[in-house]
């Protein structure tokens, strides 16, 4: 995935020479913490918070150009970079937004804490038996029922809680792939427990064919 | 995970009665976009973004108590909601940072997305190479190179790509599960693929003993 894909491209954008007051109103209007300073081309040449706004307001200071962040100082990613810069860049940075740039330092969007939370988190709410299913149909010739049977079975062996296949079941329908590598204590432990159900169902395969 | 385990507990707070000059000044110095206001038992009573504050100090409004947004309208969390209740809150209601309460009301800290962006980053940031090596120790009796060789057959057979096993070992050991997801189309079908591969090694294995 690429900046570009998680961008807000209905970003807004102010001048060094406009009005403080004037830019309030928008950044308020439009519900926007921060906005790129652009010159005529739309080229990036500073960057303001509502924070720099109250200082300017409070100060008396009339034009962005007084109160913005100078071009080197402002933390942004190019449209083709991997997305996962831009989500390590706000992290690191702690900041709620970044610019994001295209070859000719023109401002092309803006990525927003919010959105890049909307799209990491769709990974932790996919349903485990989502995950199940998908490695029912992997596993030729292994039933659903076998799969639950032999899940149940990991459980007890690894946690030695009895467990029926059906609240098996019943429990990944209804949790998400998040509370399931957090309960079952990280991503690496997740798969693994996976594996061991597979290796199970393949070896209880395998004994049924040799009858 | 719990709420409270992802909340900053460093948050600013201010009362209805405070200036707003004032305030306005905390928050730039804190770097805080938002801050819950509360009554004198810390229950919260109140929110304000510095956009209610770049508004109340242009239209020359004394006291938080005239801009601040009222209890009702605040999206809020409990310290023992699941964190993905937060994760859920300030994605569908597109906000930087929401209030965590305790059993009485009580403001025990604030959310803020970027910090929500930490945490859920890290599984994306996994490298793949820790879930081969859990797999290799799950799957005793295989050898890493034995696990590598399966898994460049298996991509040839779903990719259709040649690719030797080294290749194949070089790729895992740089790129993220977050890469990876995106590589092979999603969650799912990573998963398939490793179970491909986990069934390759077994069947080898098990054609191996029989000899």
């Amino acid at each position: 995935m690429k900046v570009k894909e998680i961008m807000d491209k209905e970003y807004i954008y102010v001048s060094p020479d406009q009005d403080v007051v004037e830019v309030s109103l928008i950044m308020e209007k439009k519900k926007k913490f921060t906005t790129p300073v652009v010159d005529s081309q739309k080229k990036l040449v500073g960057w303001i918070t509502s924070l720099d706004v109250t200082m300017g307001l409070r100060e008396g200071k009339k034009k962005v150009s007084y109160i913005m962040h100078s071009r080197d100082d402002i933390v942004h990613v190019h449209e083709n970079d991997p997305a996962r810069l831009a989500v390590l860049a706000t992290s690191n940075h702690k900041v709620v937004s970044i610019p994001v740039l295209n070859d000719d330092d023109v401002v092309v969007g803006v990525v927003r804490t919010f959105d890049i939370v909307e799209t990491l988190s769709h990974l932790y709410e996919i349903k485990v038996y989502k995950i199940f299913e998908a490695m029912a149909e992997e596993l030729k010739g292994v039933s659903w029922d076998e799969l639950m049977e032999a899940s149940a079975i990991v459980t007890r062996r690894r946690t030695g809680k009895r467990i029926k296949p059906e609240e098996y079941e019943k429990n990944i329908r209804e949790s998400t792939f998040g509370e399931a590598i957090w309960a079952t204590g990280g991503l690496e432990k997740f798969f693994v427990g996976l594996i061991a159900i597979g290796e199970l169902v393949i070896a209880r395969k395998v004994a049924r064919a040799r009858k």
